[in-house]
């Protein structure tokens, strides 16, 4: 058995634009990173967190790596085991990347990892869950599902839950960037309305079933004009500066497609090579400078891989 | 240029339980046969219908075969040709099963080959929308679009129209059932409320998604698990005569999933075998009649071809 492990878990698009609650995927970068270790002390320890401005709690109840870790042990049998932690954060918290999604399952990669696999990492969703009505009040599966799986995840039932891995197409790039203004998801969520028009949501069903397909037909036209969003975005995208400039730019410049990742205020676009997904990130960077707006940036491949044992 | 020839097109299953509006696809029996006669008197002229009972119009411009004829004509120019039209209704009118749908289609498929094949199948999919206007007071595509092309079909989008074409598994086969109850689809469409639950089109849309990812992955049980719809359903199961019962007999008998077609009363199961949907007619046709309810039924495979030349 391992005696300590340094684990990366990468972010995550939630929604793709028209599949809310229901669809993701995750990228390369950013990500954060845990470093695990077995102790003879009883008891789960938050040691340290670098790289989140003092704004995560230290408390291992309330933080989600390290509550998330007791549930862990709780379940296999063993609540005694004595367990280090640290958090790095690699990336901005309230992004809308799934920032609390990649420490979550980097943690419970890591336990489960030390732990012999007792689980798969399908079977790990539910305890990521966990983590995430912890840290943003509703247990929402868009984030850890594709995090712990990688690639595009279909999160088809959450009562039961049950989570289909897609296909996408080998050649597939996103373009995130995220302006550096505040959007929590409990907010963001708190002002989408609780009840739609059925033919807008007609209209939404039949964009998420186009990007399903076009997913599965490595049809990069389809995946692109499937990922309109009628119901979320045009409240989200109020939260986010010049979002359909942005938009405008991100279209023009090649992206197949482009939206709000997650609950924002991160945007991102696919595109078909990593030239255009730089082009595009440096056009909207650029853009919101001038809107005196600082932003951070990533290009990635879509991940494949899901949460992996660094060294 | 052949001067006359008959058509049959198939009957169709719109929605598929949670795909409304979006999704359809096409079985082999019922089904209506339009003969069309090109002759030297113009104007499109309809000379009879048999098999609907008295019931559908045999005014010209009122009927929809004759009606997109003429819509046909113009549209290539030739606006004075001349037409004769016999339609030989093989299915009942009102079931649910896109009965006005299968008119349009063998006549738009009889017209346009009769006239060289100037358009393709799918560019006959707005025209025969048009006779669904006329038929039903609503445009929709999720019975002409599956009639028109075979197989099981996805409108992703209405404006601009987007049809996809769905793969299927080989082994597929439909099991229907017409209770001879009055379900116009004007009034089915009526009962329906105009707005829900965000919370309830997110389950819809998960299933939507998981239904079209089982179709791509030939994965029987995601496809009937994926066969639920929340939003539409209750409603519509109202007006087919023990609705719940007929499911619980068709599970029981080895349905991989179940529900209305189109807007009802016929009911519909999917299955893997012929014996299996054979034997799930024969136990809900049984229950139907301990109600005193007539009944049809029609057990096929799911139509690959959708409309075809006769003789």
């Amino acid at each position: 058995m391992k005696r300590s492990i340094k684990v990366f878990a990468p972010a995550t698009v939630a929604n793709v634009v028209c599949g809310f609650d229901v669809l993701g995927f995750a990228v390369n970068e950013p990500g954060d990173e845990v470093i695990m270790r077995l102790t003879d002390k009883p008891g789960v320890s938050l040691l340290k967190i670098t790289g989140d401005e003092g704004r995560l709690p230290l408390d291992p109840d309330k933080n989600t790596v390290s509550a998330i870790a007791k549930h862990y042990l709780q379940h296999i049998g063993q609540p005694n085991a004595g367990i280090e932690i640290e958090l790095h954060k690699k990336m901005p918290i309230g992004s809308g990347l799934g920032s609390s999604s990649a420490s979550t399952v980097a943690g419970l990669f890591a336990i489960n990892t030390l732990f012999d696999n007792q689980l798969s990492n399908k079977e790990l969703i539910p305890f990521a869950m966990k983590g995430e009505e912890l840290a943003c009040g509703y247990g929402h599966a868009d984030n850890v599902a594709p995090a712990l799986m990688g690639g595009f995840v279909l999160i088809r039932s959450y009562s039961p839950l049950d989570i289909i891995s897609l296909p996408f197409p080998a050649e597939l790039y996103a373009a995130i960037v995220y302006p550096e203004v505040d959007v929590p998801t409990k907010d963001a969520r708190q002002m989408i309305r609780s009840k739609v028009y059925l033919k807008d949501a007609v209209t939404q069903w039949g964009n998420v079933a186009g990007l399903v397909s076009g997913l599965f037909m490595n049809d990069y036209e389809l995946i692109g004009r499937s990922m309109t969003d009628v119901l979320v975005e045009p409240t989200r995208a109020i939260l986010i500066p010049d979002f359909y400039v942005l938009r405008a730019m991100a279209m023009e410049t090649g992206a197949i497609g482009f939206g709000i990742s997650g609950s924002g205020p991160s945007v991102f676009a696919l595109t078909r090579d990593k030239e255009t997904a730089k082009k595009i990130t440096q056009n909207l960077q650029q853009h919101l400078k001038s809107l005196s707006i600082n932003s951070l940036a990533f290009v990635s491949e879509v991940n494949k891989k899901g949460p992996v044992v660094l060294d």
